[in-house]
């Protein structure tokens, strides 16, 4: 596809407000290289990173921040070098992973409904949402605390889903929501993409996905409010990512010759 | 047994602050009178009252306060007057009873916790105890709100049922409960009591009781600290209603001959 079109047709997601680029990178190395062992060649990176409009200048400053703070290690192999995730960058990003990478809850999944110990209420156990002081409720195999009263979950009522939407986030999953059925709809089925352009959507997909998704945690999936934006996107998010599978890191072969 | 020493035996019982005589007498009504057609005519209803310490002038003026309220009629036949509860006495007094007598709850006794919508957070469904905002706790069998989320009761972490204890009312079922106890020891298994000595033990014993139990909902017996004053009042007052049954109404005499 030529590089205009590729742009234009993906333009939708290039406009939610990516934030840093070395943010960005994270996105595009946790999408791309969690693969013990797996690196991505500086012309690569280069023609990655200038296909997602950052200059040259903002790319070297991002991976050097990056090497700075230990996400990201460089290695020099001839006249290339080749930049991997840290152990503990991969370690991170495999520990995101399960949540941005989650297919949507099925709406039977089961759940709990908690009540803490009234000394107990400041602190949020993993994987639990709150519902209103002391009560929370999560996924049935989350852990509660020992002291908890712990209810399985029965039929949900719908205000109770609506309740739950992830609201402070309602306007920036709305937004994400245009953007992914715009996009969607630029790259019907059956469209087909380079390798470079596959890794370059999917950097553009994960990168705004999971700076909302990892900001709440998972619903169980009877507790989803199907209507939601936040669940859309999900569905979206899942069949973009499934339509456009992770290409081969062999199989990418730079635009750009700088590296 | 001697007017003073069933007096003394019961004295405990007598110093709770029993507050109004139209109080006391309808829970004397309440416990003897509420079948239909039943009531208590007008010398032994002075016999019972001169028992409860209550001066002839009081027990007048009360029992003019309750007519006038339409709580009892009464009812000239020859020289004497037979006092029985109204249509609306006895329906209030048979709604209270359930409550008033029930036994203490088993401990496996099945229960229900109800999470409201936000809206409807104000009102408090009957036979419910609230445990946080929007929260409330009751027997399965309590009607919950058609919007609710209802969530079967599942093993009781112990600070919960110390936590619904009725707290606002612990000082009064510590008080009640000393009286119990000693009033117990004074009436010792086997102790032979004449029908009118029980019908006014009795009468003590309801009065005390209901003054507290009908100030807060039933927890269901899953939820019952069992160590909790309330709980070991409730074990006292069903064994002293038990050992001294209700007599029969034509078995009692009046000591007093004035009507």
């Amino acid at each position: 596809m030529p590089p205009d079109d590729f742009v234009r047709r993906t333009t939708p997601l290039r406009s939610l407000g990516m934030q840093r680029v070395w943010s960005l990178m994270i996105s595009l190395f946790g999408d791309m290289t969690q693969a013990e062992g797996a690196g991505i060649d500086g012309p690569v990176l280069s023609g990655i990173m200038t296909g997602l409009d950052v200059k040259p200048e903002a790319a070297r400053v991002a991976l050097h921040r990056l090497r700075n703070d230990g996400w990201i290690t460089s290695r020099k192999s001839g006249r290339i070098s080749r930049h991997a995730l840290s152990a503990k960058g991969r370690a991170e990003t495999i520990a995101a992973s399960p949540r941005i990478y989650a297919p949507p809850p099925g709406a039977a999944q089961a759940w709990q409904l908690v009540l803490l110990p009234e000394s107990d209420s400041a602190e949020l156990p993993a994987g639990f949402t709150p519902v209103t002081p002391r009560v929370i409720v999560g996924p049935a195999d989350a852990k509660a605390p020992a002291k908890a009263l712990v209810l399985q979950g029965a039929e949900v009522p719908g205000w109770l889903r609506e309740e739950l939407r992830p609201a402070a986030l309602e306007d920036d999953y709305l937004a994400l929501l245009g953007a992914l059925e715009e996009v969607m709809g630029n790259l019907p089925e059956g469209q087909r993409l380079s390798p470079m352009e596959v890794a370059t959507l999917r950097c553009l997909v994960v990168h705004n996905w999971r700076r909302l998704v990892l900001k709440h945690p998972a619903l169980p999936g009877a507790l989803v409010d199907r209507g939601a934006a936040a669940h859309r996107c999900h569905l979206l998010v899942h069949a973009l990512l499934a339509r456009f599978p992770r290409p081969a890191l062999r199989d990418l072969s730079p635009a750009a010759t700088d590296g």
